[in-house]
């Protein structure tokens, strides 16, 4: 066992043996599926079925009970109804077995959620660990397994699959056969009771034979845990995910089908770009990767070529190069250095590069073959629309001896054919072969643009991390008292203070209960000065009349004093007035705000948006999980929309830049380390040019209700 | 002929004779291949080749000349090199054809454009009209008639298709065979020298067997007449549009591969869309369109279930929803009562109805049968992935048996299946007899999202026009002194005529040369006022100290005064001061920007957008074609991400939409009748409550160069 009181994941994925509990004579039957498919699948461990009844299931011996099987079981994989699980795994544990694996359902994902955390706490007394409940079981080409319920022949390969849609993991089986893309394993993780998608994958990134992991996902129970080995996962493989519940009603839709509860997308979407994660659209997009990613290498840059025999597919591929973020080599002179002399004059040499509709192999092979020696150009993106001069056999060949050049260039491909019957079973045909060819260009550019953007993180990932220390004690004390209070928000001067900690700026303010101090404080901040009245029974202080704002000198200041408290103690007659607030008036500058929280799924996040009133309509935030490098901050920042407003626009110069991610890390460390605080929010922060930093005008603190 | 001064297109689509011009006996020879092609695709009108050598092609007699031929030729197919065609079409003219198609190539798309425009002059002197150069002939079905140098053998059936690529044109035919999708004809247009899109338009509406029709564009020429086209013809039957250059880059690839200019995409976008025209991303997009457009009829409604054997595509087909704006029916209560029977307890009638993994085609009948007769559900988004209790041939009878009961209930369905051999070759089958079942629910519920967009358009299409009357005399003659002086802009106080003339409310303002005029007048203008320097001397005002902001009353207007003349004088020692201008201080409000210009492509449009600086950054704005009704206008302005702020935010209140239609109106008013401006924007226009206008604070007015 493993730090983590885990036994080895090994076992899991290449058990010495297995038992089924709930094993079935019954052929209609999981119990019997099950047992038919070790045993046909070429399982070289032991196998045993177990069922009260006892006699033989296609040769094999039935135990009654587990305590009769005379080895250790590595495995038990448990198909009998929800109401026997528990005894069931009460005798694995007692057995000693180290997973388990409940197919069975009727548990978390119906409501019955007490019996599943009554199941999982037995199991882990015992040491055991508990895959499902409500899963389909796993196949593991490593060890010829096939326990699940599935199709029967699955071809190993290179591609490992963590799902947790049963369903659609199943017929994913089947989904990938068809397109010809090989598994390394297929599990199901059910409702995650116990182990999760993060568990399986420090199996996974350890074999050799996985090339690609590929992970259908639907809600995030233990994001900083699954963030973190991702993070360690893509540094040495890709990783690609679907998320479904990408919308609002998606969302909804995840909720009542599974016990999981979805984050917020934006924040996962952030999160697993942060953690190297490829994160698909569609089924059919993430499997396209994973076939392309798991035949190619990585690129040796960015620079993009696109040549074509029609101009009309060349601009829809230069489309769908925006789309996918793949960057056109654009040199003209070596482009036209290159590739003049296989183009005719009423071509292009821009790129895309257009052979025109009277190139045949000679002049695709000769542009290709200029393509993979130029050392500028990285990827290649090849089309062909039907024409009478060029194509059937002489296409297929064409295509595949290029795809072969590429390789050997250590450069990659991807082709898009158009056309009528021909050319749509020469696609078919080096469709099986592993040749990345579409029927579409914007299927062709988008694996290119998946592979890149990996590429892209690896060049770029860091492990560093910028954090920064914080006075947690202090931080603490003020949470403490107001916690006492039973409040579970800050008051302004609270959160001011704690602003004051962390060694964010605030404008400078005093509380003055007389005219006298009013006038005397109004001085020391200096003019111009705003007022306000302090008073816990008045809330909105300026429908009263109780906010006066540009204060320029001492007469402005009195006769403002006067008029706040006479307003307010004629509107609200009851209010105890403590007096008035003195604060600095904050010069114009451009609004940010800032945040950070304790994200249900993934933990720690920090959020960062321009403008104000503008991040309330137009949503534009961006969120990464903490804790991360400055770097990053800024990757993060600069993915805002507005962002440019921080360049200066109209004539205003650059703005504090290193001051807001300065304040990001600030809030990212009093979040993270200070543990009563589950929201903090300065809106706005007011910012000004570079080296005049910002100011924390407005904060809001929210603790933790638990 | 019509009052065009051009011959029935019926002649073009259905000619009674036709003479190829430049036919070869060399079979390698495009003049050999439209022959070969005519002949054998079983056109019933007269061929005549036409080649100074005379002889026979495939048995049918050359005519040295076409002056031999001793019948009226319609249409003429001229495939001589380009230095000949001028004569060709000189005789063509002479002969009295009605349409010349010029297949060659070598003009305008390679600079020739002298000559091009000289060969249809000469046409359009004979009453004869030219279609190309540059393109590969023309297929309608009506005639059987396969003029053009691409493949044999073309489908006949109900979609129509023009490209301005050649190349894609030629191979969509193959491709549109492959998918099962059959026309009733395709032509290219090529370098649209003459003919364009919505001539052929005009034609195709009429045509009862055209039930779609699909067009490729690069590039607008004559977008004005293309749009009354297309609005005229989307009443009738949908058309679907690719346009390529949606990217930057890809704007700039279609440039230098045709000869024309690529309008701006996001005008062009919204131009379609106010046409109801329905804009693919892909070409497999739009042919997946095309197909199902033209099988199905129109939804009676907008609410759609989704039907599921797995809860993980169901979730993915919801994203798909949100997507593709597809309305997920939601009454609870209903959705209850109309599936419970069906679905098992741990299944979900919820939107999507998952029927679970049990489901066999009794499930999906039943519920299936449900959907049909429930009045408040218009389409269905059926779904399966596979399990080990239902599939193969049940699956494929299911499927097909649904889509007939669909039709019969004159509801909209799509299938989406997924999985292994079976289901993949079931989806094929299923796919060769019509029915819309896909591999990938995205493109199941792509071509419902189309049509329900066009039911949308349908349903809320007008042909009222909110048009007003303008004093055109007297902004001409504005423009008209404008010209006089050699200038291309106008200067404010010409700008603020134009906005009085159109009752377009801007900041009272005058402009006093002594200072008593200047207390005078910001007393009759109203405290406070700004004060701004007025000399021609003086560009950046502020930068000089000559510009005063907030003055409350006579003393400061004094002050300002002073040190406004006194820091020009001093900063711009040569300058002639002409005075100051006094103005009204314009009270906060929301800034918006609304413009109206005469696009290259598309001739008037107005655009609005939010926010002032914003505009710049975030690129917030929304276009439409010029005149429109008053709700279109506000469709416009909805579009805006940054519309909410409209809604009142923060407490403010609803702004005054209504002030900023009329002011759009007003501006697109302008823009159409006035025809020496080429631009006029409004920056800010800061709009108040409703009731309460708005103010243009700056006005740009810009005139056309020629």
């Amino acid at each position: 066992m493993n730090k983590n009181n885990c036994p080895d994941m090994k076992y899991l994925f290449e058990p010495g043996s297995i038992a089924v509990i709930g094993a079935s004579h019954d052929k209609g039957k999981i119990g019997y599926r099950i047992v038919e498919n070790i045993l046909s699948g070429g399982y070289r461990g032991h196998v045993y079925p177990v069922n009260p009844v006892g006699g033989k299931i296609l040769g094999a011996h039935v135990f009654e009970s587990l305590e009769f099987i005379d080895d250790t079981v590595d495995v038990a994989c448990i198909v009998v109804p929800a109401r026997q699980v528990f005894d069931a795994i009460r005798s694995c544990g007692q057995k000693g077995v180290k997973f388990s694996m409940i197919i069975s359902s009727g548990f978390s994902e119906v409501g019955n959620i007490e019996e599943e955390r009554k199941i999982v706490s037995c199991a882990r007394a015992h040491g055991m660990r508990v895959l499902g409940p409500n899963m389909f079981g796993i196949y593991s080409a490593a060890a010829s397994l096939n326990a699940t319920f599935g199709p029967k022949d699955i071809n190993p390969g290179e591609v490992a699959i963590i799902t947790q849609s049963g369903a659609l993991g199943l017929s994913m089986i089947g989904k990938t056969a068809v397109e010809h893309i090989g598994l390394s394993s297929i599990v199901s993780v059910g409702n995650k009771s116990d182990l999760d998608e993060a568990d399986l994958l420090e199996y996974l990134v350890r074999q050799d034979s996985v090339k690609v992991i590929l992970i259908y996902i639907e809600g995030v129970k233990k994001g900083e845990k699954l963030a973190k080995t991702l993070k360690k996962i893509t540094r040495k493989k890709p990783v690609i995910v679907i998320k479904s519940g990408r919308s609002k009603k998606g969302a909804v839709a995840v909720t009542s089908h599974t016990g999981s509860l979805a984050g917020a997308d934006n924040v996962f979407d952030a999160v697993m770009r942060q953690c190297g994660v490829l994160r698909a659209e569609t089924i059919n997009e993430a499997l396209n990767w994973c076939k392309f990613i798991s035949n190619s290498p990585l690129p040796p840059g960015k620079e993009t070529v696109i040549i074509t025999n029609g101009g009309g597919l060349g601009v829809l591929a230069t489309d769908a190069c925006e789309k996918y973020g793949i960057k056109l080599y654009d040199d003209a002179a070596t482009l036209k250095k290159v590739f003049s002399s296989v183009t005719p004059e009423f071509g292009s040499l821009k790129n895309p590069i257009d052979l025109t509709g009277q190139a045949k192999s000679f002049h695709y092979n000769t542009a290709l073959d200029f393509a993979f020696r130029c050392d500028e150009i990285a990827m290649v993106i090849a089309l062909y629309c039907d024409t009478a001069v060029f194509g059937g056999e002489n296409l297929i060949t064409m295509i595949n001896e290029n795809y072969s050049k590429s390789k050997d260039a250590g450069k990659l491909i991807t082709f898009s054919v158009f056309g009528g019957e021909d050319t749509q079973s020469g696609l078919q045909e080096l469709d099986k072969l592993g040749i990345p060819v579409y029927g579409d260009v914007y299927e062709a550019v988008s694996p290119l643009g998946a592979v890149y953007s990996y590429y892209h993180y690896l060049k770029n990932r860091t492990d560093k991390v910028d954090d920064i220390d914080i006075d947690v004690d202090s931080i603490d004390k003020i949470v403490w008292n107001v916690k006492k209070e039973g409040r579970f928000f800050l008051l302004a001067h609270e959160a001011q203070d704690i602003m004051r900690i962390a060694d964010i700026q605030i404008p400078k303010s005093i509380v003055a209960s007389t005219l006298e101090k009013a006038v005397k404080g109004s001085r020391a901040i200096g003019y111009p000065v705003v007022m306000k009245v302090v008073s816990k029974e008045i809330i909105h202080k300026s429908d009263v009349g109780g906010v006066a704002l540009d204060l320029l000198n001492e007469n402005e200041v009195i006769d403002a004093y006067e008029a706040i408290i006479c307003n307010c103690k004629t509107k609200v007659p009851g209010a105890v007035i403590e007096g008035v607030e003195i604060a600095e008036m904050v010069t114009q500058g451009t609004e940010a705000i800032v945040g950070a929280k304790i994200d249900p799924s993934f933990g720690p996040i920090v959020m960062a948006g321009l403008g104000g009133i503008y991040v309330e309509t137009l949503k534009d935030v961006s969120f990464r999980a903490y804790p991360l490098d400055r770097r990053e901050i800024l990757s993060m920042i600069k993915e805002l929309r507005s962002y440019p407003l921080l360049l200066g626009v109209r004539g205003e110069k650059l703005r504090d830049i290193n001051c807001l991610v300065d304040t990001i890390i600030k809030l990212g460390a009093i979040i993270k380390k200070c543990k009563g605080i589950s929201d903090i929010e300065i809106n706005p922060l007011v910012m000004y040019e570079q080296g005049m930093g910002a100011q924390a005008v407005d904060v809001r603190v929210l603790l933790l209700s638990d």
